[in-house]
């Protein structure tokens, strides 16, 4: 069996309500994400995210529903972390380069933690129908955005731009590749590597 | 069904030996690798397969085994040509830098077409043991010979790199992107696509 790290220990007894319901809702979530991260998502079933929690598998039917529905929150919790560090980037101070540079570090580490690489390493072809069109419109905000990002920083003289689209495209491409690449027992801290991906990609954006 | 451009017309005729079995293999390739592209590996059986090319699945476990070595076919033709068009860049004259732009650009064109999207779509996660144990070394080998010509670049002064291996990763991740995002019905051609995406990132590395 593959090295996971579950968070059982985090798992809070049965019969609460409220706060409680949701702590064992997350706790759900990060032993699925975890096990899909590492074993792939066809070759998980939660049965086997069940038993990491020592709960049954109706119980994660009850807080979150299907695999499907399972996969798709895991999914949008990636996605709803590169959205905040959006508008966390948003409300700095300096050009908008500076501020896309900023955005571009903190989506590599999102891309480096389990939801943000969930996102990449799954894959949309994992998800049922109706939840690959929610994926779908919450993927192309979170582009909508990285090129607003880039148009700003094109409008205000700090980036020097041919095409926005293709290069948020590579930006974005460059960014999740980390989801794959990254060991968390490599040599450089998620934060390092994401600072030294942001130089690279602002460099090739930079007067 | 999905609309897939299958290249049945190509399938020779029975009975035939040597030339005429590697035509085969390779529209039952070709077939294969354009229904896992358009619907997922897993959602792809053998037998869809060989109804697209009016054979039987007993004829393509002939021509090319079980659904995992043909993946590791598709799979291995993507890392060929990858290698092929690291090859022919590095007998072009010009700068380090220059090789460099050229291989990123046949790089992305690759990661356009059949065997390349495979590569990045699938993923090295539906590969059995043996077959992943195979594909890795041959990524592997890619990844050696990107950090060599980015290394090349920097040693002869045409290029300012801080972290080869960074740096390949950050370009790989941008190129490899093309295999999900690009529609052949979108406006630019993939030429186009790989010109632009090399220029953006041999622009975070020039003097």
């Amino acid at each position: 069996m593959d090295k996971i790290a579950t968070p059982a220990a985090s798992f809070p007894t049965l019969g609460g309500r409220g706060q409680d319901r949701l702590a064992k809702r997350d706790a759900v979530l990060l032993a699925a994400v975890r096990m899909f991260n590492a074993r792939g998502f066809h070759a998980t079933s939660l049965d086997d995210v069940a038993a990491s929690l020592g709960v049954t598998k109706p119980m994660i039917y009850h807080y979150l529903g299907t695999k499907d529905q399972v996969l798709f929150e895991c999914m949008r919790n990636g996605l709803q972390q590169l959205r905040e560090a959006a508008d966390a980037a948003a409300l700095q101070p300096g050009t908008g380069l500076d501020r896309l540079k900023l955005f571009l570090r903190s989506y590599a580490e999102c891309m480096m933690a389990d939801f943000g690489r969930c996102v990449v390493r799954t894959g949309n072809a994992a998800l049922a129908p109706e939840s690959l069109k929610q994926f779908r419109q919450l993927k192309a905000e979170v582009d909508r955005v990285l090129r607003h990002m880039i148009e700003a920083a094109a409008a205000d003289g700090s980036a020097r731009v041919a095409d926005v689209k293709l290069t948020a495209f590579a930006f974005a491409g460059a960014l999740n590749g980390t989801a794959i690449w990254h060991q968390a027992e490599g040599p450089l801290q998620p934060h390092e590597i994401a600072a030294s991906l942001a130089d690279i990609l602002i460099g090739g954006i930079s007067p």
